[in-house]
């Protein structure tokens, strides 16, 4: 078998056939095709597509271009979830102490990733001495003996997808629908998860711009899933504007934990119930959780007695944390400035853009713009603020906690734009778009969109 | 300015702007870009197309990565001519000595190149002693000194398209029409020509099979010399059965010394007549050979007294080689092994798959399938029929000579669907399909295709 043919097939617009992208991926994981071989595909790909067959080919031998996590010695059926990616997305470190105490075991690994304001590994690093470089052991006898755990993802998972992921992005083949659903896929099999929630944000903060996409992208993972033996839920939901209040790292925790003991924001309350109940649906496998306006109301009262901060404070004391830090949250890391933005006129928000919150919370040093920035974990946004409040001028709208003034600056001159009002009524937006459901066996997913 | 920016605009179907592309060739020739980026904008290039501005500023910008050749001292207008390459095709060994033979000097350099049978400077290479490798120097001077040189490409020429055309040939970008123009005309423009004669071959035994492929190859081409400011003529001629009756290099020196001498397939004399007077016209500039009827009697005058021979004799004595094998063409080298290819049936002929013929040809060592291999000279193919000739079974077709008994064997297999009969009568081929012409100072080029 020769690339060269691989690419020309890919540049005329045929599908390759599963040995064929085997092919590829064994040899380039290898090292045995070269970067610009690797780059002519990628582009053709790109441009012409992928079948369904193509896509969930390539996502199977991404996954076994390295160890395959088998853990069935700490649940019979692992639950996982993932979230592409939005501006005060902390719903990963609700939901997932949440369902532990239901005592579905929480097995998680999470990839870094570049962003707006830190991903779930950074927020949880907020917590002085938390740990998530564990060794394959450590992770299963923490999961194991405290019922979850989070930790970094391991290099020997899904090595493929690190490599074409640091290809794709010098060579402009990020935004490749097949590609971008093979890498998370990728990762989710390898990590040995049998049912998946994802979470698939849409708007202004996230990735996918609209609900088209969204739900594009959304239906070739579920069908990924599927065609993988897997049982797969996808909610599509909103990041126009930054889900519950605050945005940067310390902050997301401090949130988080409210959350858990029956306060926080709203919006991240119902979100998190939701997410938590299409985990909790999954991992009863129709013999338990299969009424999901039930599981909605067991997790609301969940919240609300507290009993989600057990697996969370275990988890944080077996991988090192100071638990004093999340028994009284002000002893989290906190920044050294502050400052307001406030409402120019009296009326109705009518946007508050997540993608501009999100770009004055990487100024601030919440985010990474490159690899090896360095994240401060004090810094970052609350946005007091929704669309369809009514305001008068003067009013907060957001707090800014920075440790620079110059990066204050940048940010304060960022937010500027971030929010729109009008006069008269404006109508919330929703929370969710959809959601798009697929199980092992069926042909094609079902969806409710 | 970055090359992801360039590899992203043309992933999204946008035109590049002449700094792009002048930063591109520059920053790739200088080794700044590497393999994978360039690989993903030409597989980008290659399905989003270029505009007639971009391709006319990446030929520029790739003629002037190198050297830019100035023949003023030589002539005050530099014709040349370009053949898109086919099976049999002997044309300029005959064009550019009869040419010159009109006190119209010619300074040619020739690419190599892989193919069937050899390219012009394999050909030449028949003759022993004949030295394609001049310093600038020499050419120059054996240009002044004999009114006609024809040496191999100096590799300070047009270095993009040498790098590029490498990569091109393992990323599955061959066939992207305004690259191979610009690889093509980076190199004419880069050689010093004012008026260029393109003879761009479609048919089974070209690269481009279709009137309409190779007519939209020829008129890009056209644009680009016109756009920069070179007298340009495109000529379509058929491909679809080999030209003349030779192929292969040494079979064809004799032949094109024939022609040269008044002899020669009648095929082979009219195509060559028509190429030598586009290039006089040009040549003339409006003020002598303006007529094409005119030109064409002159030419054929001139071939039936054999001036064409002397500026081909003084050619290879300036250039070492031996005299005697050109006055005397059977002391040309010869190959050991004969065989002759009959028909099978009665009737008239079909079809001469000159793709065949080609294969057959590179099968007996007349051609190189990689750059290293080495060329037998004297092995080949003489095609003694035409389309719409009849035969009888058992005529002989073709004569098969060879050096090696299972390459004789293989070219025999391969020679045994050359050739279909039918009955009936079956029109001749034409021998063009047209010509485009462009001149500075145009717009468009003007066609009669």
């Amino acid at each position: 078998m020769q690339m060269i043919n691989l690419i020309e097939k890919k540049r005329d617009g045929l599908p390759l056939d599963a040995d064929e992208i085997r092919f590829f991926i064994h040899e380039y994981t290898a090292g045995s095709i070269p970067d610009y071989q690797a780059a002519a595909l990628l582009m053709a790909i790109t441009l012409n597509g992928m079948t369904r067959a193509e896509t969930v080919q390539l996502t199977l031998a991404m996954a076994e271009s390295g160890d395959l996590l088998d853990l069935s010695d700490i649940s019979n059926y692992a639950v996982d979830k993932h979230s592409s990616g939005g501006v005060g997305d902390k719903t990963t470190l609700v939901v997932l102490p949440l369902v532990a105490s239901f005592g579905v075991p929480i097995a998680k690994m999470s990839g870094r990733g570049l962003g707006f304001g830190g991903g779930t590994l950074d927020k949880l690093e907020s917590i002085s001495g938390f740990d998530v470089n564990l060794s394959e052991s450590e992770f299963r006898r923490i999961a194991r003996e405290t019922g979850m755990v989070l930790a970094g993802q391991s290099k020997s998972l899904a090595p493929a997808d690190g490599l074409l992921y640091a290809l794709r992005d010098v060579t402009g083949t990020v935004p490749s629908r097949p590609l971008i659903a093979s890498s998370i896929m990728s990762k989710k099999l390898a990590a040995g998860a049998n049912g998946i929630v994802l979470d698939v944000k849409l708007g202004c903060g996230a990735f996918m711009k609209t609900r088209a996409e969204a739900r594009d992208l959304a239906k070739i993972m579920v069908q990924i899933g599927v065609d993988a033996g897997r049982d797969m839920a996808a909610l599509l939901s909103d990041m126009n504007q930054p889900l519950g209040v605050a945005v940067g790292n310390a902050l997301e925790v401090v949130e988080a934990v409210e959350t858990l003991q029956g306060g926080g924001p709203a919006d991240l309350r119902a979100h998190c119930i939701e997410v938590a109940a299409h985990m909790l649906r999954l991992a009863g496998r129709g013999e338990r959780f299969a009424d999901m306006a039930d599981n909605r109301g067991q997790l609301a009262q969940q919240l609300d007695t507290g009993a989600g901060m057990q697996p969370l404070l275990r988890m944080v004391a077996a991988q090192g944390g100071d638990v004093a830090q999340i028994i009284d949250v002000s002893r989290l890391p906190k920044a050294r400035l502050r400052a307001e933005l406030k409402a120019r006129e009296t009326g109705a928000i009518t946007a508050i853009f997540a993608d501009k919150v999100g770009w004055a919370t990487l100024a601030l040093g919440a985010g990474r713009a490159t690899k090896t920035d360095a994240i401060d974990h004090a810094v970052g946004i609350e946005v007091h603020a929704n669309v369809g409040d009514q305001v008068a001028a003067g009013d907060r709208l957001m707090t800014v906690h920075a440790n620079d003034d110059h990066k204050l600056a940048s940010a304060m001159a960022l937010l500027d734009e971030a929010v729109a009002t009008s006069g008269g009524t404006v109508a919330r937006l929703p929370l969710f778009h959809g959601v798009i459901y697929g199980a092992e066996g069926t042909i094609s997913p079902s969806t409710t969109v």
